[in-house]
């Protein structure tokens, strides 16, 4: 199969002026334009686990856009400008080669248009074969702004929460249809003060407490004021994997600025805000106060 | 499981100063000392496939350092000094998340001393478990030295092809223990002219086929010349795959001097040239010479 698909993929993967050598090596030569750091993310999606093939309503090419997708909401999580992608794939063996051909064909079908919104140059991959399940693993690469990478770790205490678009109720198809927050956190970044920044991928109460660690504080969440994807419960907005919105700390000042302006396409919404004491908690509009169990999606 | 490896990860992956912010964000921020051009590759290993987690004699850590020593093994190919890797993992669910762990260590602790051998800063990565075999995916980044990259096309009719070590008879332990012949490519691309370079990880008729093809040249190899492996065939030494040597193009001059000089640890033998006609030879002293079937590893 390799023969054939790595024609399939001179045909259709197209040029990208910072990979002036294309796909013909042993890896791929990338033009730097600048000297700015880099920022480096992989992840990796089974079958079985962050998408089901045998879904009848799962076209493999929603399969290979995710992929993609998931590794820039990374990079859109430290407001970085992506640059380019390199894809490995691992096919299932059964139920033969030309099925194999055929996926592996989807997956770039899917991916490759994505690439094109983002200016993403896909530099070279690996596809194989294999006895198990579907595996698509994508390693992205970008360049931080001049303001620097957002980190997790900047929050301080008094800090507002932000989230952008909408939370809960992903696994629908939102997971699979999401398109990552890259231009939202650059522009965030660059016109407001943000102190912290991370993607929402493992449910939002989850997220919040490993950034809260990495702060140094802790965090309350105002459950009232959770913007709900449409039907989405509370618990489904607090807990649900995969929302790929950005969660953000930033002072006061420029929180407020950012809810007055609603700068981006989605809405930019308050939720809370990071805590002098360590300790999470959620609260109610009428005062109820309570612990913020760190529920989510433990890979 | 994934709380407790991400301790274990903050606990033994060392600090490296291309990376100042460790392993707390989205994704890994990589300080540039240089604004050379950047070399990045991927590589996916599968088990059944690469190697087998069922073979008594098989330390999982060695599958860590495989993983690792082949993507280390593409940059070599592009003759690019290495800087970073992010390891992606699917361990199999079963039989349980402790086994799980374990194995994730062991991947670990296989490939980290490797890392440290080249100064490669493990920068990130993406561990999760599947019903499947075990994957495990490796992205390697590096840069290319003052003398640009050591690409497959550049070689002319009446290179010399000469190739590193000994070939055939990989799929003994070889192909699990070797040493990417970093050094080795670094050293000859720069102290001698070269013309086209890449990895045998295919087999070399194979291989070699590719780098022809790129060159816009045939090939014919004297089988007499091939440095065999302790016990390897000749027909080994053409079609094994996973020998993860070097297999250089170089003018009549510079070629002679790499035999005379042997200026690395392992043997630089002269095996063929390229020619002006299309087509693969195989030719043996005693002037016979038949067609070379480009046989290989086909994934």
């Amino acid at each position: 199969m390799e023969a054939e698909f790595q024609r399939w993929l001179r045909a259709h993967v197209p040029f990208h002026a910072s990979f002036p050598l294309g796909l013909a090596d042993d890896a791929a030569v990338m033009r730097l334009a600048t000297r700015r750091n880099m920022v480096i993310t992989t992840d990796l999606l089974s079958d079985g686990v962050d998408f089901r093939l045998d879904d009848k309503d799962l076209d493999p090419q929603r399969v290979g856009r995710k992929a993609l997708a998931a590794s820039l909401s990374d990079l859109a999580a430290m407001a970085a400008r992506p640059l380019a992608a390199v894809v490995a794939i691992a096919l299932p063996r059964e139920p033969g080669s030309a099925e194999a051909l055929r996926l592996a064909i989807a997956l770039y079908e899917g991916l490759l248009p994505l690439a094109a919104e983002f200016d993403v140059a896909v530099a070279g991959g690996d596809t194989n074969t294999h006895a198990g399940p579907l595996v698509i693993c994508v390693a992205a690469f970008g360049e931080v702004t001049e303001r620097g990478p957002l980190t997790r770790s900047g929050g301080r205490p008094g800090d507002q929460l932000l989230v952008t678009g909408k939370l809960g109720g992903s696994r629908g198809s939102h997971h699979l249809d999401f398109t990552p927050r890259v231009r939202e956190a650059l522009l965030l970044h660059q016109r407001y003060e943000l102190h912290a920044g991370m993607d929402i991928s493992d449910g939002l109460a989850l997220d919040l407490s490993r950034m809260a660690a990495e702060c140094g504080c802790g965090a309350v969440i105002d459950v009232d004021r959770l913007p709900l994807s449409t039907g989405a419960l509370i618990r489904q907005a607090l807990s649900d994997g995969e929302d790929f919105e950005l969660l953000l700390a930033a002072p006061p000042d420029a929180a407020d600025a950012m809810l007055r302006d609603q700068p981006v396409a989605c809405a930019v919404t308050c939720i809370g805000e990071l805590t002098a004491g360590e300790g999470l908690w959620q609260q109610t509009q009428d005062g109820q106060r309570q612990p913020l169990i760190p529920t989510g999606w433990q890979h």
